[in-house]
């Protein structure tokens, strides 16, 4: 047993070696504006997922997986990198941003630069047949997507429920999938297998957003690691809001002419009881995904590393 | 011989016709951005010189030859996406840019969705062996690289010729590098023929870039169909502009204190001969790339594509 557990801390040891080998063996020019991402890369609950779901019986995790991981968590930076650009972000997890630190042109490259390392690390291991059903850039495509609605949908404060949730599905539960559908891949399972993993992943990505947007109206600035500036305050719509506007209507108006306040929208929030709403639409998501953890009936401590994150991405990170 | 040219300019109606569909097959949200960039693709010289370079000596050219190329034009219009993002360009080719029409923010996910599509069009004719060895996300880094370069480098009045030389080597010629690397991969040549293959296409895109170079400071805003802003006033500091800082370093202060005007800089580059230094080092190019299409010995038509190429960049796109 703590052989398995010492295998899969061995493996993420090595993910974290990888990404920083990857980050900063560019040159010098690239890594001196990135090499700082290797310490906001957060608790990296999408590699601790390519590994979990690569695990076979014995417990025992392939060396591929190691690269799989780190080309998601490379491409995840990426996506942050320009993501800081579009919210014009000056901060994340504590530390200044890229486009704050180098300007919004240079993170526009980095994140470029980001991109096709997270790419040029996947097909490193593209020689195996089993890899090529891994249609990496079709995930990068759906991100772009998703975050592409985002941001057509800012201060759009008549969203519907449901366009809002294909938002997420773009822009945080693509790579949750990828991170799942990577590590099932590298386990060698059956196409009807991975079809689960990749759900699981879907749906614990789906959830992970979901708790991070009741934090946003749960949270002050300094238990968040997130910027001072809220969600609304940033034209970003997210569920809790969505709700309490479906709630009282007449709101939407004032908030289209910059007449409601961020206080007034967390009393309407409060109010309307959004962040409940949307924990339990994130706890509908958890009980299916919890039910294909069953169905996967995984040795004991795989499905305690996967019902670990799926626990984590329920509670927040915080937990 | 006519069969020849014909399968060549049936080839490259294909390439014209896939590059539609991968532009036009996204998203309709993404499309509705995009599609408009079908229009602005101009010459195609990168698709061509894939396929020129993929001509067995039948001057039959290899389907795969047509993904090559249409992922190469893809990644090309990705990365003018990005430029015109950080060059604040209005207008390219004519046409209203991504960034003004769609805003910065869009435009950044739309180059990140179009630069995942060119290699998702690569990864669709991987199963070969011979694909594997083509790593077009080094590709994309490099041009990352040179696009940084030519960032941190806006405004260094003070740029050193080999300086500049490794930025165009990124920012233009990385690109060039990699079609004509491509269509030697297509045709199935050797190594050491491929190695020719891509020094052919890296001394195309410099002699290219420093023609373009030369434009700038020769044609009005009409005819050039660029931008009225010329490359001095946006700062980007080209091969005839350094040649005439390097004559005359006291302009340099001028320059830097924002007291030289677009008109003495013309008039300093004319004075220093500028535009015939940089035709001359773009000459020196032309020489040693003329030397290679000798050294490869190619079959008449493929030569003459090649040749053409090379002498539309010598001589420019007006012609």
């Amino acid at each position: 047993m703590t052989n398995h557990l010492n295998d899969f801390e061995a493996a993420f040891k090595e993910v974290q070696k990888e990404i920083s080998k990857v980050i900063t063996s560019g040159p010098s020019l690239i890594t001196g504006y990135v090499s700082y991402l290797t310490e906001t890369t957060g608790k990296m609950m999408r590699a601790r997922a390519v590994l979990a779901c690569s695990m076979n019986d014995d417990g025992a995790i392939p060396v591929d997986a190691i690269k799989f991981a780190a080309a998601v968590e490379v491409l995840h930076l990426a996506t942050l990198v320009h993501d800081d650009i579009m919210d014009d972000a000056d901060t994340r997890r504590g530390q200044i941003t890229l486009q704050k630190r180098a300007g919004k042109r240079n993170a526009v490259i980095c994140g470029d630069f980001l991109l096709a390392a997270a790419i040029r690390e996947i097909s490193q291991i593209a020689d195996k047949d089993i890899y090529k059903s891994f249609d990496f850039s079709r995930y990068v495509q759906s991100i772009a997507l998703g975050e592409l609605r985002q941001n057509i949908n800012n201060r759009n404060f008549r969203m519907k429920v449901f366009r809002y949730l294909s938002i997420i599905d773009g822009k945080t539960a693509a790579l949750f999938e990828a991170s799942y559908h990577a590590g099932a891949l590298a386990a060698n399972y059956d196409p009807h297998i991975q079809k689960l993993y990749r759900r699981l992943g879907r749906y614990t990505g789906i959830i992970f957003q979901l708790t991070d947007d009741c934090i946003d109206y749960e949270n002050t600035s300094e238990t968040a690691l997130k910027p001072v500036q809220s969600d609304y305050e940033n034209g970003v719509v997210t569920m809790p809001l969505i709700h309490a506007f479906e709630k009282e209507p007449d709101l939407i108006d004032k908030a289209e002419n910059n007449n409601l306040t961020k206080e007034e929208v967390f009393e309407a929030v409060k109010r309307n009881n959004g962040v409940e709403f949307t924990h339990k639409m994130a706890e509908s998501y958890y009980k299916r995904a919890k039910d294909i953890l069953t169905q996967l009936n995984m040795p004991k401590e795989k499905e305690e590393i996967l019902g670990g994150l799926l626990t984590k991405a329920f509670v927040g990170l915080k937990a």
